[in-house]
C-alpha cells in the first residue's frame, strides 16, 4: 500500500492518500478544495488513479474537494450516511466496508463532533482515520452540527479505544505540528478523554472551552452539505 | 523503533524523533528551539529518554534546540564535522555510524546547501533524513554558507539517488504540506535534480531562483554555530 499524509497549513487539515501499489487505484480522505492540484499531482506522479474521495464528516473549517475531484477524475464520492451530506454520493453505514482493491476501510460511526462523523479503520487495524472525533491529545469541539460531549465520549471509548493499543491514529487536524498518535498513547495521555476521565469530567471540560465561533462555518457547512459542489 | 515526524508551522521545519522501543533511548533530528516543550512532552509520554540531539547542518531559518535539550535532559549533541558548528559536540564524519541502541544512522556528507550538510541514512536503508540537501520536488538553496549548485548536484546523485528507489526520504522542510518522498520519485519527478537533468541545467535553475534574503539568517546562523546556546 502507498500511504501519504498531506497537510493544509491554512486550516491545519490532514488529507490522506491511500493507494493500492499493484492496481494503482487510490482513495483520498478529507481532501481540501484549495489543494486539489497538489493532491492530484501526487496521485499522478505515484502512478495512481483516484477511485474514491472520502470524507469523515461535514467539515466546518474548510470545504471538501470531493466534487472538484469527481469532476476532474471521475472518482466516486463517499460520506457517512448521516443525512448531513445532501449531494449524490455513496452513503456509508456503521459496519460497512469501503474496499478499493487491497485497501479495505471499515466504517465506524463515531458521532459527537458532528452527528454523522465516522472513523475509518484499515482492515488489519494498523491504522485508523479519526477525523475530528479524536485528535492528538485532544478532540473536535462538540458545540455545533449536532455535537454532543456525551456522545463523543461514548464514540471514542467504544469505537476507537477498543482498537489495539498499537493502532496508529491519523487525525483530521493538528495545530501543533504533530502527525500521528496511537490508541495506547491517547488512552493514557489524552487530557480530555484519557487517563480514566469520566464522561462527566469530559462534559465539563468541553462546556468550558470558550471557543470562538468558527470563522468559515457559515460558508463551509452549506458548501460541504453539497459535497463542495457550490464552492467550485 | 518508535518514529515520529513533527512540524514547525513558522519555519516549516520537520523534526524527527527516533526511539528504540525496548531500551527507551531516543534521537531528535533537527529540533527547533521554540518547540522544545512539545518535543520533550512527546519523548516523555512515549516512555523515552533523549540520548542525542542531532542536526543535519547549521540552519539559516531557525535556531536549533540542541543546547536547550542538552541543558534539560543531559543528551549529547551531534553535528556533521564541517567546522560550521563551533560549540562542544560530537563531530560526525562521512562514513561514521551514529548508533543509539537499535537506531543506527549512517552519516553521508552531502555538501551543497551548506558546506557541511549531512544526510543520515537508517541502517536498513528504509529511510533517510536529507536535511535541506534534497527536499520533496525541490532542494535547499545554494547561494550562501558555502553553498554550491555543482556540489549539491553531486551530493544528491552520488549519496542519495544511489540509495534504493524505495528508501523513504524525510526532508528538513516542506512548504506545501507534503511529508515524505522516495528516492524513486525524486529521481523521476524532482523538477530541479531529477528527470535526467544535467548539472549545467541544475546550476542554471539555481542561479535564477531570485530568492529573498533569508529573514532570520543573521540571527540563526551565529546562534546555530554555537549549537543554539546563545539563543536560550
Amino acid at each position: 500500500m502507498i500511504f501519504r499524509q498531506l497537510f493544509d497549513r491554512d486550516s491545519c487539515t490532514y488529507t490522506y492518500l491511500l493507494g493500492d501499489a499493484s492496481t494503482g487505484r487510490a482513495v483520498l480522505i478529507d481532501p481540501v478544495i484549495e489543494l486539489v492540484d497538489r493532491d492530484l499531482q501526487f496521485v499522478a506522479e505515484l502512478g495512481l488513479t483516484l477511485a474514491v474521495s472520502l470524507d469523515t464528516h461535514v467539515h466546518a473549517d474548510h470545504v471538501t474537494a470531493a466534487s472538484v475531484l469527481k469532476e476532474r477524475t471521475g472518482c466516486a464520492i463517499a460520506y457517512p450516511s448521516s443525512g448531513e451530506a445532501e449531494g449524490p454520493c455513496m452513503a456509508l453505514d456503521h459496519g460497512d466496508v469501503l474496499q478499493v482493491d487491497a485497501i479495505k476501510l471499515l466504517v465506524r460511526h463515531t458521532p459527537g463532533h458532528t452527528a454523522g462523523s465516522a472513523t475509518y479503520v484499515l482492515g488489519d487495524q494498523s491504522m485508523a482515520f479519526t477525523g475530528d472525533t479524536l485528535l492528538i491529545r485532544g478532540c473536535g469541539r462538540t458545540d455545533f452540527q449536532g455535537g454532543s460531549a456525551q456522545t463523543l465520549y461514548a464514540s471514542v471509548h467504544e469505537q476507537i479505544f477498543s482498537l489495539p493499543d498499537t493502532t496508529l491514529l491519523y487525525p483530521g487536524h493538528d495545530y501543533k505540528g504533530r502527525t500521528v498518535t496511537t490508541v495506547g498513547e491517547e488512552k493514557i495521555h489524552n487530557p480530555r478523554l484519557g487517563g480514566g476521565r469520566t464522561v462527566e469530567q469530559f462534559a465539563e471540560i468541553m462546556a468550558n472551552l470558550n471557543l470562538a465561533y468558527p470563522k468559515k462555518i457559515d460558508v463551509a457547512v452549506p458548501a460541504n452539505r453539497q459535497l463542495g459542489a457550490t464552492a467550485k
